[in-house]
């Protein structure tokens, strides 16, 4: 097969654009499909697509097409994202808030950000071939650790805000679930508060905010306290010494909880040294631009005592089977896909890219640099400080380190004189209210930066100019003694190293070239739909345009960016066949747990706040039962029959049986199994019979872009995760995004901003910090939609599902197909069972996982939703080459399995249970390679290998050891100089 | 020792910027410079210098300071950057005359043309670690030669104009030097002709002008014709058959040389076809943007039996020692460095991160793709040339692919109407007379451009709008049917295969893998100068404000191009000493030509043009006696003695001797040998006393920046190579800058342009095709010197002369050094002998250096300027810690060859005559290494290989092989199917 562009076909016309994006995007060109087809047994796509999709959930062909979605070329889109970006108006932000203009270091930008080796990666499930990020993500937790001394940190949460819910709950987890009040200061940021706000209804939780310096001095809410949570600085600026509230909190028995900055901590002391267990805030200022609010890195770190219940995830040391140091997920058995109800966190998705940018950041900085960054930061804010009051204004907060909160009216008539002054600057202020407006500063504000705002306050008070020539450059700091900062930190050799920029340039390649990604092969995780990222879609996210902008800009300064989420909201309405979207949750798992807060604010609305009952399928991803916990609902499952198919039977018992309190019905569709069902449309049936709403989850909507949807098939409300259908990169672990559409009954109580109008007229609290979550990496999702437009979209679905059919029957006969529906196809992914090898030759699906990585493929989903089984889905991105690569993988690995059933080769020493094998093992002399084949067979075991093979970097990580020992940091100085 | 930011001083005040350049890009920070200086036993850099850098020529040490180049932070120059970026208006252009607006596509834009793992390399003269680039310049060549339907083709030129002169120069090379008259049709591009008359100056070559249709009936001309340039399709757009007149050509003995169009060549007949010997162009248009003048990679075509006179590089297929294909530089010994003074040709450095592009956009096209765009851009044509013939224009070309002349005078006064109307919409067309103005088409032009197009011409003829709505799609095409391409052309496997961007992205990552650049390890290439090529100054490279400009729009529109230039201008005169500049000269070597037809110029303008002799000392660079050799000189060797210095013996009497004659002496400062010699003041008085002019050659000028500079020394020009000393990426080969700096006497005579006015008032005709040559990489010297200022800029010459000196501390005792001061100092870089060891192991320097490959490392440029030698320049971005790696593992090969010369290990199979140690060797049976060392030794001979190690992916290559078995394209459809 010689192959083309991917549609072949000649152009319409001669006039139209020729970079379309479809012919990039999809793998398979029309030769390719027809031949796939031929084989399948198909003459046409549509006989194909017949057999796949149940006919009673077709939508017609021409809802999702190019009269309704219509696609823009490459170069088209471009034009069209430049346009926008100019509307976004390049106002400089002091707004602070949780959010500070970054200045990123080109090297990282280009290199981290822009280079899909590292934002293409999925989670790094199979550490042996992803050692280079999570040495990365090592690094940003050992930063974590010794910014803020704690004894242990995690690999980043979706944002401060959320890692301040997550705080709460972990409080209230630690009271054994019996306290029930969570304390939150009135200076702690507002959007953190909404947040809270949700998350407290659905586990129960009081929520009191209030003054922490007075409000422990109630007896009752002292009683049933679980925690504090304090701002440090807090959002006004100021710095406080809460050492002996601290005491005091922890005489009650409840947990300190401390939001904080990192660049602060450098000559702060650090809130682990005054006592907090739990430290949290947003890493964004260490290099990561502000996006309009994300996405970005929030950490979470604990004391000792408590890091088995941390949530979110953790990288740990171990060592690999040949004794080698190796990095790995720790303690995975904490994931939401083990836990399930049992969890009380649902996080998966995080942010991982972001993690790793703020970590390089402090890398390349070093102590050093970081200390210089911060010391000038602060020395412009006591510059900006003796200004303004010179000028007549009164500063409000004494010690500060970056941010004055600033009472105008000695001199001014409101604060509104201000912000007309600023604005004719292009100059944001914090908004407080008729009195104050607020100034933070940041690493990126330059001497004339300062001058322009003293000027302008000068102007607002009609004062003199030149004030700022004429202030002494002050003495001391306005950081208190007892609050300065004594400890050492990053004093790790990674922190001390790379510092110039050719250092760093090979140590971030050194890092990548461990990790296997996209640009190396295909990476056929079931559930994940690893596409293209395409480079079109990626480049507007790093223009100024869109990266420089502060989430809580007035609305009128980002229509920009206003227009791209409409209209990205509109087109996702589009396909779901929903009424309304929201933007703002960071995750899938975030979207479900908004869904459903949603679906109970509904049914509250309709006085129906008792229905407390969630149906889930036992197939479902943990996150779902995770989720409908954390919305304060009961999980009952739900069975589904040998063949894969949901037990309506079942779900109609348990519906009755729950009738009076049953609140929703969460499923995902095509099934986890990767089968479309024929009884979605009687499942959502019997659910509204019963009084019940059903949420769906959108991770498969590969699966349907343009032939279904979800309002058809009966749902109410679904989220999509945009890092999968919709081809935001992963990111090693993140960032992603979950919005979530809904029917209109349900449009009323999307959720709401506290800082600017988002959702409905009900709406619920916020989900997130930022109003639209991750918004930045919006653009990259509405840019796919708008090249592919709707027949590229309907072309992408069709092929994902062809490629996944081929790859079914190529492997059958080889390998147990688990499920497939009545005319034998899959839906867009399908699941092996690999149970039957345990038996004959002793194998886990492990050792099959490890030697994919053998042949350079990562490995499928293991072990979900079927332990015993494998998830593999190809997407349409893959050409048909690749996939029969795969597939001849997968065979010859059949082979070797045959070889040890046989008994040529043992049950303990073979190709795959001591997969996979590393460089290092390679040129191990004969004496002590030691094995039953040969190095060859080992390394190559196909041609193509010889050509292109992509190296595990350790052998087999021993997760055991890791976990019992668990370490979480980066090899300290001594550690190293000892080995 | 603990690293920290290179300068590690806190900041002179808190005002200060944090993001100072001198800190990223110098490799050793204070401490670590102090230890050095120790170690080397200096008490201060000061007195290092002072020993290091005759006392004569130092220059007062604020002369290259903050105070005469103020630094501006990586931010700031971005800010300046954006801010002169938007001086250039964004007209869109439809100038033609050889540049074309491309389409990148973006995969191509981010992976390869913004990736450090594709613009860092050096030339491939390492084979073994180089096999990605050179497959790519392959397939660049295959696409040259199917598109031309030649037999051979080399890996690219400077530029179309350049390459005419070439071919010319071939042509009357191939006559034997007999015949004198070289033919140019005058429908040639003009700045083609321009360079052509520069070139046959030199060559003492007649160069007639005029309608080839018609030339050759004189019977003179065609007894005196070695060739005949001919314009296919020529500058006003029509397509001529010229296969008669190939025919006549070839009766009357000479060559023909066809300028052609490689998008064009898709729908003609290609001249191969029709008789060409040469044929030569612009590969720009395949996705390389034209950057107001370039960087481009010109190609160059020829017959199989001109294949060995061809200039420029040639890659050819050959094989390694375990018989596995492998790609390498052809044909070596015709580099210019051997050839010297018998050289035609002065090509070194040329293009091939450029010619890399264009091949990888011809990959990802396709032929079908690439025929698709040629078909709509011809189409548009046709539809343009209907609606201005309708609206009343005369249309004077009727055979035609994509430029049209049309006469406006049926219509309107004159051209200027039109230029009028046409600069109201943002369009510039191209200026011819007053009577016609051209249109030339391409790639990027839309519908709505076309409809743009149309209605300014009707606004021009006052005539009614809409009429391309009327027009009805052409019938046929305008393209003369005995003209129309029959052939099947890129039918390789490599060009239809890696249509999806998956795909595509993951060639282009694939071949990377194996290629050592920058971002793995040093690359310490003696007079290479691999300095960090900073993020900073590579990203203002690809923004459109800078890529999209044509470099014939009108002064007007790039003021901000214009600015940047000065300013690169004045700021080398500054570092020079020199009163002005010309960056017009596309490399090192072409500055060479430029500045020695410059001194040719002053002398004849002084009577003295039979002035003709040029002194060069055996050491020099062989582009220095190939210049002079095309600029008519006549090479006369200077001696230097044993202890590296110029023997001023000699060249007095030499001087004397020609003092008749004497034109020029061409020296290198410091010496190739890596030393600053004393007597340089006093050999430029000597050359001036006998009236000739100095050229210094500049490519060691890292060695001098704020120390001394090439006027001080005593010299009246010197070209300058931006790609070393001024921080241009080399880009594996290409692109280069090579401005000439020259004294005031010589600055009426710098180059000048013909379509816009550069150089002096007696300029001497282009040497470029391009007015400012590669304009828009100047760009990153800019950033580079604004960056560092001054001060930055001497700390980076004196931090360069301290790495290698101290280098050469550490090798003594191990090595031979072969030359220093009478202090025991080196320059920036220093030349080790490795004779000795051939002698007592039968070890050669190139067993020296692919052992090295072991280890990591690029070797140092190897046997030259001594064939016996090793020339070693670590550069000032190097650190300590990297420079002292570098040593170690030079001390570790010594030791190895210890173990020969005792007879430990065999003469003829050790570690270094097997070396270098691909995978593919390591994975060999027991039996099968057969090797009297361990794989362990082989491949990890220190600690830090394990951690880090590049692998070569082949073991050392056949040279002679290849060269006997001259094979320069990639396999065919049948040779891989075969194998
Ligand atoms: C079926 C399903 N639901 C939910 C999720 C959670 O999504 P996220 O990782 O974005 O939180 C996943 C993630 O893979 C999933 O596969
Ligand atoms: C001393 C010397 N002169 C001239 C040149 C030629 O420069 P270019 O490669 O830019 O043509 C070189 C290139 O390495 C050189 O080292
Ligand atoms: O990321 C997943 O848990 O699938």
């Amino acid at each position: 097969l010689r192959r083309c562009l991917a549609t072949a076909k000649a152009p319409s016309t001669l006039f139209e654009s020729l970079d379309t994006f479809t012919d990039r995007h999809v793998g398979p060109d029309d030769s390719e499909a027809t031949f796939m087809l031929s084989k399948l047994g198909y003459d046409s796509m549509e006989s194909f697509l017949a057999a796949t999709v149940p006919p009673n959930i077709r939508i017609a062909d021409d809802t999702i097409s190019d009269a309704s979605i219509p696609a823009l070329s490459e170069s088209e889109l471009h034009a069209r994202a430049k346009a926008l970006g100019r509307k976004n108006l390049q106002f400089k932000s002091y707004i602070g808030m949780g959010y500070h203009n970054a200045v990123v270091p080109p090297v990282i930008l280009r290199n981290v950000m822009e280079n899909p080796a590292w934002y293409t990666p999925y989670t790094p499930y199979q550490p042996e071939i992803a050692q280079g990020r999570l040495e990365s993500l090592v690094n940003y937790q050992t930063m974590i650790m010794s910014l803020t001394a704690m004894d242990i940190a995690n690999a980043s949460l979706l944002d401060e805000a959320t890692a301040a819910a997550e705080g709460m709950v972990m409080a209230y987890v630690h009271s054994g679930h019996k306290k029930k009040t969570f304390f939150a200061d009135k200076a702690v940021l507002p959007q953190t508060i909404a947040v809270l706000r949700t998350r407290a209804k659905g586990f129960g939780i009081r929520l009191v905010v209030g003054d922490a310096s007075t409000a422990l001095r109630d007896d009752g809410l002292r009683a049933d306290l679980s925690g504090v949570l304090l701002q440090y600085p807090d959002v006004n600026g100021q710095i406080t010494d809460y050492k002996d509230l601290a005491k005091e909190v922890h005489g009650s028995g409840a947990l300190v909880v401390c939001a904080t900055d990192l660049l602060a901590l450098t000559l702060l002391t650090p809130p682990g040294e005054w006592g907090a267990d739990i430290v949290l805030g947003n890493s964004a200022r260490f290099g990561v631009p502000t996006g309009y609010g994300g996405p970005h890195a929030a950490f979470f770190a604990v004391t000792d005592s408590l890091k088995r219940k941390m949530p979110g995830r953790l990288i740990g040391r171990s060592k690999d089977t040949m004794g080698n140091p190796a990095y790995r997920l720790a303690l995975q058995t904490r994931e939401q896909h083990i836990r399930r109800e049992k969890a009380t966190s649902n996080i998966c998705t995080s942010q991982a890219l972001l993690a790793n940018m703020a970590a390089m950041y402090a890398i390349y900085h070093g102590p050093v640099g970081l200390t210089r960054i911060a010391k000038k930061v602060h020395f412009f804010t006591q510059l900006l400080r003796a200004s303004v009051e010179r000028l007549g204004f009164k500063v409000a907060n004494d010690a500060y380190f970056d941010t004055l909160t600033i009472d105008v009216t000695p001199v001014c008539k409101n604060a509104e004189v201000v912000h007309a002054a600023a604005a004719l600057q292009f100059v944001n202020l914090k908004k407080i209210d008729s009195t104050r407006v607020g100034v933070a500063l940041d690493e990126s504000v330059s001497q004339e930066d300062l001058k322009v705002l003293v000027e302008l306050f000068a102007t607002a008070a009609s004062g003199p100019k030149g004030i700022l020539d004429e202030i002494a450059q002050p003495a001391g700091t306005a950081i208190p003694s007892s609050l300065t900062r004594t400890s050492k930190f990053l004093s790790h050799s990674v922190f001390n190293t790379y510092h110039s920029e050719t250092e760093m340039l090979r140590y971030i390649f050194h890092l990548a070239s461990k990790d296997l990604s996209l640009v190396h092969a295909m990476i056929p995780l079931g559930s994940c739909t690893m596409k293209l990222n395409s480079t079109s879609s990626m480049i507007p996210l790093t223009w100024p345009e869109f990266g420089g902008v502060h989430p809580f800009a007035p609305a009128e300064q980002v229509e920009g960016y206003r227009q791209i989420i409409k209209e990205l909201e509109a087109d996702l309405c589009k396909i779901t066949g929903f009424h309304s979207c929201s933007v703002q949750p960071n995750s899938g798992a975030a979207g479900e747990y908004a869904g459903l807060t949603v679906i109970r604010a509904y049914q509250e609305s309709r006085g129906e706040g008792h229905r407390d009952v969630c149906l889930i399928p036992l197939s479902a991803h943990g996150t779902n039962p995770a989720s409908a916990v954390m919305a304060g609902l009961k999980v009952v499952a739900v069975k589904t029959h040998a063949d894969g198919n949901l037990d309506l039977a079942d779900l109609k018992v348990k519906a009755e049986k729950h009738k009076d309190n049953l609140a929703a019905f969460m499923i995902t569709y095509p099934s986890t199994f990767g089968v479309f069902e024929d009884g979605v449309t009687d499942a959502c049936k019997i659910i509204h019979e019963y009084g019940g709403q059903v949420y769906l989850d959108g991770a498969n909507l590969n699966a349907q872009v343009g032939l279904t949807n979800p309002a058809v098939c009966g749902g109410d409300v679904c989220h999509l995760n945009l890092h999968k259908t919709f081809a935001i990169p992963h990111g090693g672990g993140g960032p992603g995004v979950g919005p979530i559409c809904v029917a209109e009954h349900l449009a009323p109580f999307l959720p709401s901003h506290p800082l600017l109008k988002t959702g409905g007229n009900k709406a619920i609290d916020a989900i997130s910090a930022g109003p639209f979550g991750s918004a930045s990496v919006l653009l990259i999702s509405w840019a796919y939609i708008k090249m592919l437009g709707g027949n590229g979209l309907s072309q992408s679905t069709n092929t994902a599902l062809l490629n996944a059919n081929y790859m079914a029957q190529r492997l059958a006969g080889h390998y147990t197909l688990r499920f497939k529906n009545a005319n034998g196809c899959v839906a867009h992914e399908l699941l092996i069972d690999l149970a039957e090898f345990d038996k004959v030759a002793g194998l886990k699906v492990t050792d099959f996982a490890k030697r994919l990585q053998d042949y350079g493929f990562h490995p499928p989903t293991c072990s979900w939703p079927i332990s015993t089984c494998m998830l593999i889905e190809p997407t349409e991105s893959e050409t048909l080459e690749e996939i029969d690569r795969f597939c001849d993988a997968m065979i010859q690995i059949r082979k070797e399995v045959d070889d040890i059933v046989s008994g040529k080769q043992p049950r303990d020493n073979n190709l795959l249970k001591n997969a996979p094998h590393p460089l290092s093992a390679m040129i191990l002399p004969d004496k002590e390679w030691n094995r039953p084949y040969s190095r060859q067979e080992a390394a190559y075991p196909m041609p193509w290998l010889r050509e292109r093979k992509f190296w595990p970097t350790v052998s087999r990580i021993d997760d055991a050891y890791g976990d019992l020992n668990l370490v979480c940091d980066c090899p300290s100085v001594e550690e190293l100089s000892s080995s």
